[in-house]
């Protein structure tokens, strides 16, 4: 029935993206200390990627988070170190091709090691991204697996992109009735989950139902379908953003959004939204909050790129956006 | 006689690249997702060279691709992944000195998993770049055959320049006869490939014509003679490119072509040219529409990089004029 009145309604769903914004972002005191504007990890990053776990990290920083930090391989540290000394980089992730030689036990050593490296910062976050640059080696996303577990355990927020939808969307329970989970699938993630949890097709014809159902059936988890417009969605009722962005295609853009979401539900779950008691900000679930304003400050930092660069817009350059986008709508003082 | 019509009526053949650019450039459609506008790899990148592919596959980003790929070696893909984080860098070829105590049938399983490793990706991508910083490693260079095998059989283009024009030119059937490879030499690499293919010296009494029998005698494979004026030809004509580019000669422009060949062969073979049906554009083959555009969007972007930077100019000043010169010729909206 919501579902049908909600697709009816699509114009009203917009969400008022500059309010959200406006209202979670904190203010900056100077009273505060480091940590207290946000402290996102990004679970990401081996032998084949290190671009997209450095694009969320870096998004992070410079919408204003006070510290990031990336939980990768080896291999993949290095690099990512190098393209910024802003970021914090642990490289205690392992791939098979590098421990194809170590037998079970030797394995199981080595995940119960990475585990314990994990836990001795996880309490410290705000929020996890995972996924960004994962990669799909078994050994890896089994370990990734138990890392979700311990943040769930601890209720720290996780947001899921990339490959890290693969791993969810073969394993629903890592995320089923985690109300502070957000998946922000792109069309073809979006349609490999439908498949998977609602056993069927996507169904052109009832997007909004649809993604409610799907909501509903992850037990309230929060999920960000992308498209042209971006549909948000906790299982009570669907929201879109639909700011022009950029019709730049580029790889990188899903790895913005995904480290912009993690600050911003952050800020919305520490936030006072006191003044806006009787709106509908305050009754809104901060995830989707954090959603709508991920969304909509990509749209404009991407916009504002290509307004510069056009074709050649890549992710650097929208990143580089990301804080005059910011400032335009929620200025600091 | 092709040929000495050709010769004698030089003026005329003349590409009107600017028209070739505007028809081939695809429109940027927010309905668009990430790939259609240009998914490319680079086969390159050992030992000794590592801007060689960056520049390519960088080039390829700045004119529009979404994606852009390296396969390379190992110690390679950690430097090429931190000029940029826009590539995705796989490090997955090997070489002789780094195997030198692997007996065959351990060199015959290394290049079997190189080769699973790639045909993972291949029929993702819509051209490859065989050759910048490739090197002359006779293991590796085996390696690339069969990868060129592999794409050729997927019918996926394959434009070679560089070291990959030594294998080809020591190895013409890996090309021979193939309508969708292009050849980039420069002049030195063309007149080995004129002496290997056709048995004689250059003649630069019948530029032409000799291009012409080249191109013919290996099956109509388009062939970019790099030079003063840029010589394109499939075998059936002979068109030049003579935009006025710059005068410095600096190592990697032509890594920056081969970059830009392979996406606009891409465009060309995937744009509808229906609105040229009149035109001789839609007459002509993609793969020299390809060679046409980037041609003249190097000298154009080379000319501008030098109006700045004079002696200085480099091949990294060119690639950050790429977006602008392709703006002033073909503008996104």
């Amino acid at each position: 029935m919501e579902a049908v009145k909600c697709l009816s309604g699509g114009a009203s769903l917009e969400a008022n993206a500059e309010s959200v914004l406006r209202a979670i972002t904190p203010s900056l005191d100077p009273t505060r200390h480091k940590g207290q504007a946000g402290k996102i990890a990004v679970v990401g990053g081996c032998r084949e990627y290190t671009g997209a776990p450095y694009f969320a990290a870096i998004s992070a920083l410079k919408i204003g988070a006070d510290l990031s930090h990336v939980f990768c391989t080896e291999g993949a540290a290095t690099v990512i170190k190098s393209y910024s000394p802003e970021l914090i980089v642990h490289p205690i992730l392992e791939e098979s091709y590098n421990i194809s030689g170590v037998n079970d036990e030797g394995k199981r050593d080595i995940s119960k090691k990475i585990l314990s490296e994990f836990d001795k910062w996880m309490e410290r976050f705000d929020c996890l991204v995972v996924g960004p640059g994962l990669g799909r080696d078994p050994f890896l996303l089994e370990c990734v697996s138990q890392i979700m577990t311990r943040a769930r355990q601890s209720n720290v927020p996780i947001v899921v992109d990339g490959d890290g939808l693969f791993l969810v969307t073969n394993s629903i329970e890592l995320v089923s009735g985690y109300r502070l989970a957000v998946l922000t699938p792109n069309v073809i993630e979006y349609k490999r989950l439908v498949q998977k949890v609602l056993g069927c097709d996507v169904n052109d014809q009832n997007t909004h139902g649809e993604l409610l159902s799907l909501s509903k059936q992850i037990g309230g988890v929060t999920i960000l379908r992308k498209g042209k417009s971006d549909l948000i969605s906790d299982g009570e009722k669907v929201q879109s953003v639909s700011i022009y962005g950029s019709p730049r295609r580029c790889g990188g853009q899903g790895d913005i959004l995904s480290g912009s979401v993690a600050v911003f539900l952050s800020w919305a779950r520490q936030c006072n939204l006191a003044a806006e008691r009787e709106s509908t900000i305050s009754r809104t679930n901060p995830t989707v909050l954090g959603c709508i304003a991920g969304s909509a400050l990509l749209r404009k930092a991407a916009a504002l790129a290509f307004e510069h660069k056009k074709r050649s817009t890549l992710t650097t350059d929208i990143i580089e956006h990301l804080g005059q986008s910011l400032e335009a709508i929620s200025p600091v003082s």
